[in-house]
């Protein structure tokens, strides 16, 4: 990949997303023109119909900046990951890693089958060296700044080695896609002093207390202190982040639909929300995961974004904003280096 | 304890919560007066500033159902828990446990030092036959009724035959203290088809399908489920399960708190937010821990209840209130049976 220095190019999987490709060219249309986005992209998917859709209106952006990749196929939501991208070769997901893996782009962003996209990244792009597990980011909002937790569900059985990897991939992605340049990394546990928690946490504890030439590790946080915002990466293992993650999603779903219940009960509360629902809606915004809609697949030899399911166009904008930042950023070149340095500090054997 | 059957006589370490024994003195009285409990209380404390403040106001039940117990000492929220019970031995604390032990009590509730409690009653109660380590509980409120979430703490390091144990406490609990006669218990994990999760969730599936003559076990269920309220029982380690119940803690006040603020931006939306008041105020009392304020220690030989550090008089109330249901309910005999039960369908060895 000698030849696509400094070149960021974008494949979109424009197949996958609950929503379809409409959305997708809606979300291309928005990251070229209100967030400016200077990457080229290659829209991975049926060619007819995206033709069809990028015809709706003019491009604000010079049409060389985007070409169509025809791919036939498409992996379903509910499809078994392994199956599907054997039996789907001509799958947008497939060939849109297919086009990474040729160095023909920089990135794959993608809203589909999260199974399907981590097996087949992992499969095709390889973790780098030194990598024995990639794992899963996500960005989330807090008092403060947001943060990275990470992981959220890529290795749900993971070793003190995998955790500390998970620190360095994280701090990193919060470098490219945050602008942070020096990221407070913690590790979440139960209880802080010393010795608490358990046997993985301590051992992970211990490793990262080496780590202070490579990251920014500032200790073990607890539950309550998660959305407190004085932390900007927050460590955990697959299984507990991503228990975290989507317990907290639906929390937040119930207290909305707990308070909109009490808020419609009698007229005069009515009136109030009427005339308050400007706040509600501005709530929302600010803890909405639209803005940080790109949850990457870290560790791998390339760029590989899912973004959800149900992503509407602005999130799938930002998804494709935070892609071409961790191109810009050569998030990878880092990473590569900063795992040697990390698993030389914790005496990791280097792999045959 | 041959003597103590049918009687039901709580003792209160009134001296370890945040807010004093003035709170716990409030409690008793709510407990008694609005919520009918019909046990005896024993309150452990400085017995010259009992008496005065249980001379406040005319106790609306008969006096005979109260005696304090006088102890000189109180163990420190933020005492090292092992040494605060070696050098406090007439700490409320210790002395209301040791009521327990001696069979003066049928539970303890407490809202002191957690990891004291914990270890104290351990120490002294010592696990019920077949227990290997206790759980703690808490319930939780969701879309539909409250569920109780095992474990939130005690043992961050569970084997698959300890999560078994959970299920068959954390099923006791749900009947005892919220009156189901088959709650349905699910395991918390991440992905719900067979093969997912980790190893010791799989371990743990495996073994509580066998244990249908026991417990109404549903299957897994993921973090996206928690607050449905379509089960009763949450299983998780207490890894797990403190970090699920602290964030969502976290989550709740960083939420209040960013809508407090949004509300407050402008003169409209203040005075939406003050006509709608009073649905704020009934969506933390339908939210609000204070209702099912007492996590129980399960597992043990005798029934000991932590409430919050915090907790106000009603909090307090209720945690007695679910203690006296404890006692009303056998929960320990009926544990006793069915982790024998349950051991036997998969294949524990009896203790030595």
């Amino acid at each position: 990949m000698a030849d696509s220095a400094g070149k960021c190019t974008i494949a979109v999987d424009t197949m996958g997303g609950d929503l379809g490709p409409t959305e997708f060219i809606r979300g291309l249309f928005y990251a070229t023109e209100e967030l400016k986005l200077e990457c080229d992209f290659i829209l991975v998917g049926k060619e007819r119909l995206l033709t069809r859709l990028l015809k709706v209106r003019k491009l604000g952006i010079d049409p060389s900046r985007i070409r169509i990749h025809n791919a036939t196929q498409v992996i379903g939501m509910d499809e078994k990951p392994i199956q599907a991208l054997k039996q789907k070769k001509d799958s947008s997901m497939v060939q849109a890693i297919a086009l990474l893996k040729a160095g023909e782009a920089q990135a794959v962003v993608s809203c589909g089958n999260t199974g399907a996209l981590m097996a087949g990244g992992t499969l095709r792009m390889r973790p780098l060296p030194g990598v024995e597990r990639p794992a899963l980011a996500t960005i989330v909002p807090s008092r403060k700044q947001p943060f990275v937790l990470a992981d959220v569900g890529a290795n749900p059985e993971s070793t003190a080695e995998n955790l500390v990897h998970n620190a360095v991939l994280g701090s990193n992605y919060a470098k490219a896609a945050l602008g942070l340049e020096r990221p407070r990394v913690a590790l979440l546990t139960i209880g802080t002093e010393e010795g608490k928690g358990n046997s993985l946490i301590n051992a992970t504890h211990h490793h990262l207390q080496k780590l202070t030439s490579v990251i920014n590790y500032v200790g073990p946080i607890e539950g309550f202190q998660l959305f407190d915002g004085d932390i900007d990466v927050v460590i955990c293992d697959g299984f507990v982040g991503n228990i975290v993650l989507k317990s907290s999603e639906a929390l937040f779903g119930f207290i909305g639909s707990t308070i909109k219940e009490e808020l419609l009960r009698n007229p005069k509360r009515k009136i109030g929300a009427a005339l308050s629902a400007s706040a509600f809606k501005d709530m929302k915004v600010r803890l909405s995961p639209d803005q940080h809609a790109g949850a990457p697949l870290l560790g791998l030899q390339g760029n590989i974004l899912k973004s959800h399911g149900s992503s509407n166009y602005v999130a799938i904008a930002n998804a494709l904003r935070i892609a071409s930042n961790l191109v810009k950023h050569d998030m990878i070149d880092s990473i590569r280096n900063e795992i040697n340095l990390a698993n030389e500090l914790i005496d990791v054997e280097e792999p045959a």
